[in-house]
């Protein structure tokens, strides 16, 4: 089980205000699997994870098995859930350079922008590549992959035809209802189901997420037995014990007592966009009411050279939670040089983990010494099953962190507004 | 010129308030380019900027073109503005894809983290394939850099000997001293210049930015005249017209008004990185003493669907600040599809540029409604003279705005700090 640490905020949060929280925690907690809370429409996200494939997810893999043998590209057309979490967990796993790698299927993203230049540098790189493409979304109508759509079904059929087109779309949708469900139903597409009691930051368990996984050469079984395996540890443990509860509590606490921005820091430069998926599920669940932590990321050593200096002494008002994956087994050795112009020779023979454990505990040290509490998420080796448990904990984290800051872990009354004022002044028929 | 547009910020601000700080701007304007500020020691970027290719330049260009002759790969090592500022330049110009274009010279950063599986990954791709690289290091002993300087420098000479990889070596450094212009000399690498009045933040227009540029084929005379126009406009221009006295005043005035956390927002996926340098640029120059906005960055409309809902309706704690570019000429078409299952032929004929200034100004007005003051920036089009543009008003607004808060701009007393600890777990002699 992964292991929340929160021995290094002490400074600024009291052992009796941890304790003195426990009732709130049990009280969100309860609130939260009871189904009796504000937004518990949305709580499907809760049984995703099984330990055992189902049918669906042994459709998906055929389905990415078929798309892996016929297609150089994959574009994933989506928005909000639909691209951060499976880009999150591509990027993860697969590493920061898995399109370059040139033997996988290359997993590209549309529809999460209205940039010309971002369309036509992804068009130029289709030109003349064999790919297939997967619809993300409830509706069917969101604007931005609509046009994406749109646009990427018209190259397909004058590429391929109409008919074999046909069979390199893959549409991910509400199992009854909408836009895409009806054009996936007219055109006879291949579909896949995004439950309608589990929102888009909730869905990166459910096909949305799996599908392009799967195309990208990740093993989905594993990742849903780590998120299982999370589920099973977490979902029904009410007490401190509890890495969700530490996590929730800590961060509502620190809030209260003026932490009003949360930074999530990797030394993984391959997190970036896990980051990104943490950041929509916290900042779209807690921001709202007037109230919420600013989720903001960081990826260490580099932004050590960028925001280091603030986090060490500028406004004490945030807090840190780092992401900590163990090492991997296979290890990078610092050489021998007999010049030394470099002053390097006394760490010849470690490894580079040894160094980075040590800039770790350094940098650990130094912004708990400069007043910024840590929340240390220890995880195993990145990995599938690592990362199915990290979604379920931050999930269930979430779900526990938000009824605690007292408000609906699964609206987005806000996200409308732009919408409504971009319909009406594109001349949308009834705005 | 670019144009600094604060008509959306008067909810937070009062147009007195702005008036009564005109003092103000003006001692600060005036003790940054008098230099006799705190840090003016580091004021070397002033006069960077250049409307003709200085020696140095016409260098870096011939130098370019060898590397782009004789390598498939640049490997740039590097940290803080050793990377965030020649990849900030790179992603923005030559797109978010420009590695995987096939036809260039691909441009990877190194040396800016300690991660095993990133430096594995690197190696992964660097098998098989003739690469240069380029150490940049004012020192030459930091840490990160050092160490894949070591093993790339290794791996080098084993594949194209010791002498043949002396030409494939480059270094930015030191015109005089530190380890990097020692190692230059004895090993007879071809060097180019960090002025030592320079900062790592303020060194974009310096080699440091600029090899690495013209290795990716973008044009720096364009560039450094764009920010030379800047500089003509602006340095001496003691008004509000000026667009740096507008950006620096308002925000802080801002941050007066409780606003802690500006959100730097593009519309351009490629401006990803652009974004990480504004961060370290402000967030080091200013997070110091308990002071200083917190900077965050943001994609949109990506991001609309992830922090929108915060953005909207969450603490109003915060500020946008907005870099819009001017579109491209080369449109795309919404096409007519007569099934219009997705419902978007009322776009039929528009481009994708139209619909994105609907949601930009629709996005303005919802966020400005919500109670977030909004400041654009307005460029044109993405070029290499507008980022030019924008790296030297960005820089100058950064000077102004440090000496308005109270703080020097140039130093970074708390990047100390988890290297002292470092080195001290390392068993680094001496410490």
């Amino acid at each position: 089980m992964l292991n929340v640490d929160i021995s290094n905020i002490w400074g600024s949060l009291s052992l009796p205000e941890l304790l003195g929280a426990e009732r709130e925690v049990f009280d969100a907690h309860k609130l939260l699997v009871s189904g009796k809370g504000p937004g518990s429409d949305y709580l499907g996200w809760l049984d995703l994870p099984v330990f055992e494939p189902t049918d669906e997810m042994i459709r998906i893999r055929g389905a990415a098995k078929r798309i892996q043998e016929s297609s150089d590209i994959f574009v994933v057309v989506g928005i909000g859930g639909s691209y951060l979490g499976p880009r999150a967990a591509i990027e993860l796993v697969k590493g920061q350079f898995h399109n370059l790698r040139g033997r996988d299927t290359q997993v590209f993203f549309a529809g999460n922008n209205l940039s010309t230049r971002a369309w036509q540098e992804l068009c130029a790189l289709l030109e003349g590549k064999d790919f297939s493409i997967n619809i993300i979304s409830k509706s069917g109508t969101t604007t931005e992959p609509a046009i994406a759509t749109r646009a990427l079904k018209w190259m397909l059929e004058r590429k391929y035809g109409a008919e074999a087109a046909k069979k390199r779309i893959f549409v991910t949708t509400d199992p009854n209802r909408g836009a895409l469900r009806q054009m996936a139903a007219e055109e006879g597409y291949e579909t896949f189901v995004i439950p309608p009691n589990v929102g888009g930051r909730y869905s990166v368990l459910t096909a949305v997420g799996l599908l392009p996984m799967a195309v990208a050469g990740m093993d989905i079984t594993e990742l849903m037995f780590g998120a299982a395996s999370a589920r099973r540890d977490m979902l029904n443990l009410f007490s401190f014990e509890n890495p969700a509860w530490l996590y929730a509590a800590a961060r509502n606490l620190l809030y209260r007592n003026g932490k009003v921005l949360e930074l999530l820091c990797s030394w993984e430069p391959s997190a970036r966009f896990f980051g990104g998926w943490w950041q929509q599920l916290f900042g779209e669940s807690e921001g709202k009411d007037g109230k919420g932590i600013f989720p903001a990321t960081a990826e260490f050593t580099a932004d050590l050279h960028s925001l280091g200096q603030l986090i060490q002494q500028g406004e004490r008002n945030l807090f840190e939670t780092v992401v900590r994956f163990a090492p991997a087994p296979k290890k990078t050795i610092i050489d021998m040089d007999w010049k030394n112009l470099d002053g390097l020779n006394y760490l010849e023979g470690k490894s580079l983990d040894f160094v980075e454990e040590q800039a770790f505990q350094g940098t650990l040290a130094a912004h708990t010494d400069g007043g910024v509490p840590v929340i240390l998420v220890q995880a195993d080796e990145i990995g599938d099953r690592v990362l199915g448990e990290l979604f379920f904990f931050f999930e269930l984290s979430c779900g526990i962190s938000a009824y605690l800051l007292g408000v609906n872990p699964f609206n987005q009354p806000g996200v409308e507004l732009y919408k409504k004022n971009m319909f009406h002044l594109l001349g949308k028929p009834g705005y």
